[in-house]
């Protein structure tokens, strides 16, 4: 009689979209309440159903879980994607929290002014190119396994495909240099569960466009 | 023969304060080597002694741990800080990443230009009060015991009293309106590791000054 987990968030990426990655991965169907208006919002904030008046926020299991990481950690340690014990469980974290500092810069993009937009794009593909890629890649080359850690699929593998698949949206050649992230994408992409997230219709969304900016603007600015 | 943690970043608080913060308070005796010029940095780098190229950085139990939440996550683990269960565990993670988000203002500050620092003061003492500590108030309220989850001291408990000890460094009155607050800061203070940390000759690093904010700057400025 488990309820479907349900998804409090404007209809964009922004920092649910992790949230849906990881659940598309563990193959849990959600329900999504689309905040339109910073009225819902409001809502939300005086019927004190977000703990620090903000979202995402997902209702799950009985609580309503707030703070992008904690709703990450959550579905990972109950969905069997954090490793299998503490050292696995560190670097699954390690890898995770380097993949959030460059996917936030995803995130944030669309926000920039347009003139600071195309300078950020050379910046991220720095970022990914000398900081973050290098050590995935090397992870992959020395571990022999599909996955980054262990042998089977953790939350890192999956927040690194969606930052992976992210960035190539705006630089369509930043894994050329780096072979075993390649085969890491497409491997990790034909998981089923993961698979059927990247088909038309699934819950993922589309790149954020004016519409969402304009829509993250009405609800969240004073 | 476990050896002792070693820590590596600038002889200042940033960002691995918490994890000091953390280590005291679960007892555990540690040792600091001190970033003080680019070339140490360097040194790190080229050594791939730093995952993602950055510090804080704590060599323990033969890992080399970097991300600040990832380091207190394991220290937390490993010492019984992080709850008795799944449910405990996430409560406890979404109010570090709550307090966390409180803290990483104070630790920007003194970076800012000296007219925005006063304005930022301004910003933090809002958010503290409206957002942050009215939750923290409510749940030793309601939930009656010393700590902020279950019945015994959690990464919660130091990271919430790292922050208020903080913020009251600048904002001497910021607890005026929540008494539950003061009788918490005044009783975690007082746990024996804590209230060792708390006394002069720890390791606890002072607020920042100029030779801090100067040392940073060269160290971290291209």
């Amino acid at each position: 009689m488990a309820t479907k987990p349900k998804l409090h968030y404007p209809n964009g990426r922004g920092r649910m979209e992790s949230v849906r990655w990881v659940l598309a991965a563990a193959g849990v169907e959600f329900d999504e309440e689309f905040l339109e208006t910073k009225e819902q919002l409001q809502k939300l904030q005086d019927g004190n159903h977000l703990l620090f008046q903000q979202v995402p926020m997902v209702e799950i299991d009985g609580m309503k879980l707030v703070q992008t990481r904690s709703i990450l950690h959550y579905i990972a340690e109950k969905h069997h994607l954090f490793g299998k014990d503490l050292k696995e469980r560190t670097l699954i974290d390690m890898y995770v929290e380097g993949t959030l500092d460059l996917l936030e810069l995803i995130i944030m993009h669309p926000f920039l002014k347009p003139d600071d937009q195309q300078k950020e794009v050379v910046n991220m593909a720095q970022k990914a190119i000398i900081r973050y890629f290098p050590v995935f890649e090397k992870v992959l080359r020395e571990h022999g396994q599909r996955f980054l850690v262990g042998n089977q699929l953790s939350l890192a593998d999956v927040i690194l495909l969606q930052t992976i698949l992210a960035l190539e949206e705006k630089i369509p050649n930043i894994l050329s240099a780096f072979p075993h992230l390649q085969e890491f994408t497409v491997k990790i992409s034909n998981i089923p569960t993961i698979k059927k997230f990247l088909e038309p219709g699934s819950k993922k969304k589309p790149p954020p466009d004016d519409i969402y900016v304009r829509t993250v603007y009405n609800i969240f600015m004073p």
